[in-house]
């Protein structure tokens, strides 16, 4: 390792209130002691940053050329436009730069910069989304939440070795118990996908507590659950949309100041703001909601720092060659 | 029509606290007018009914033997055991003796002898679940809630005519828009089977208004959402779940007496407490929770009555002959 500082480069062109935004994210993160590379368009980031006092601060800027939004193909946008910011961003990480990547913007943009700079562990088609997203489970972490979305049987088993890897790492969990999400608790329930994949788990030598139904998830009864990304990808923003209903109603019964409506937006909401994690990608790799505000923006910094002090990248490449080693000894005898 | 009045089968036998509860929802319905055959055990029925006031209510006892279990492979009980409770409740509206089955059984035994009894609609293989399924949101129906798992695009189509039919007949909702369940919005976006499905669906001549994601359920965009049933049925148990979690976490935190824990149980409960309707057979059949008590019993036959007025049954037959027609069109030309 180099005595250089922890260093995250930060997309500051992601997100829908960007660069201000991502800015004041860098500047608290900074502030905290991490050493943020700011990536964006030089004036709008440097005319964000005179808003703050950053002297002796270790932020610096990085210019970049434009930027992939969401609506756009990102293969092809990353092509015609080498210099995004979400591109100059995983260049940093891959020249050694900096140690991490953060952003707000475009999920598939930060995916294909990643994978395309970065490249993705050996047995991985593409990076995963998961981890832990909603506060009342906060040691739960479901994968995938929306990358992988037609899977085969191997790639949920390649999120259950992400999964026990990032749990045991990130979240300092002894020995996660993983879990199928399914449709009944028997061995034969649920469809194609998860009766194919029921099997592979349990030679996996992981810790697989079987199937777990949508009513089991809060129940305490796995650290790690899997699932393709469109059922996680449903999930995860169905929880939002719920969350956001209920408030809603609870505040025009109860009013607006009712404590329950803050505890909803609590409990519902995603643990700690920090962006979730790319997972299965050669590099430190946090996205973050594109309405994220300054505090949020320097979250998933932290997180980036706390992912590389962690070591979970190295942790979850050694567990997923581990298991696939595993599965092809279990096919060939 | 006979003159003789509406007529409810009731599976006495089914559900967790059977006959007790599905007995005591019999006497409640025949109060309400509904004339009640239950189905069951006749000295268990004959005790539980001889705890009420029944003189002059238009109740009647018909014998069944024995019950499918929760556990038991349905299609493999029902010919082992025809007289179990659901088969004798099913044969009574094949035989015109009763207008509707109502179980709180295991929804495969009900699923399995409905379908062998009354047979399902022309171009289907096996009846649908779906209905409104929380109160947030109680005129938007979701199709499949667990009872096709794995999903052609065929049947995505089938769901929506059954859902127009239903929330037209049912729910009085004039032009009921429909959507599709996906990832993203726009039309490329989602997995294999909503892709197919988006095209047949644009083409139905159903008011189709393109994708929903999770967060958007209940935004009130569409009144006949589609997904398969491994979605659909994580989403209603989840939904279960999230609600008695944040429930039990606010009784703790604001107490238990706190008005806020019964507007959650209240709001993502189940609209009516009344059981979903099996779409796609040849009769109406109402299938309520296993744990519901006498009044959620008297509240499905109650809903299997409106179903019976408001000749849901042909309604539902009919849009879906026209749409899988319309289809056949499209595809011939």
């Amino acid at each position: 390792m180099s005595k250089r500082p922890i260093t995250v480069a930060l997309d500051a062109m992601g997100g829908d209130s960007a660069p201000a935004e991502p800015v004041g994210g860098a500047v608290l993160a900074a502030r905290g002691g991490i050493r943020v590379l700011v990536v964006g368009d030089e004036a709008g980031v440097r005319d964000a940053l005179a808003q703050y006092d950053t002297a002796g601060l270790p932020i610096e800027v990085v210019p970049s050329r434009g930027v992939v939004s969401e609506g756009e193909n990102p293969v092809r946008a990353l092509r015609s436009n080498p210099d995004a910011s979400i591109a100059i961003a995983a260049g940093l990480v891959q020249q050694g730069l900096a140690d991490a990547s953060v952003s707000m913007g475009s999920t598939g943009a930060t995916m294909a910069a990643s994978v395309l700079t970065l490249g993705v562990f050996d047995g991985l088609d593409r990076p995963a989304l998961g981890g832990p997203f909603i506060a009342l489970a906060p040691r739960m972490s479901v994968i995938d939440l929306g990358s992988q979305i037609d899977c085969r049987p191997s790639q949920l088993l390649s999120f259950a070795a992400l999964g026990v890897a990032f749990s045991r790492t990130f979240l300092a969990i002894d020995d996660p118990r993983i879990a199928l999400l399914s449709v009944g608790s028997e061995a034969g329930k649920g469809n194609k996908l998860v009766q194919e994949t029921y099997p592979l788990l349990e030679r996996s030598g992981l810790h697989f507590i079987g199937n777990i139904e949508g009513h089991e998830l809060l129940a305490d009864k796995a650290e790690v659950v899997v699932c393709d990304g469109f059922v996680g990808n449903v999930l995860l923003k169905y929880t939002e949309g719920l969350a956001a209903a209920v408030a809603h109603h609870l505040a025009l019964t109860l009013g607006a100041d009712s404590p329950a409506v803050a505890a909803i937006r609590g409990l519902a909401g995603n643990a700690e703001h920090a962006g979730g994690p790319l997972l299965g990608v050669n590099g430190v790799v946090v996205i973050g909601h594109g309405r994220s505000p300054a505090t949020h923006v320097a979250n998933a910094i932290t997180r980036a720092r706390d992912m590389i002090q962690r070591d979970v990248v190295n942790a979850m490449r050694n567990e997923l060659a581990s298991v696939l080693a595993r599965a092809e000894g279990v096919r060939d005898a």
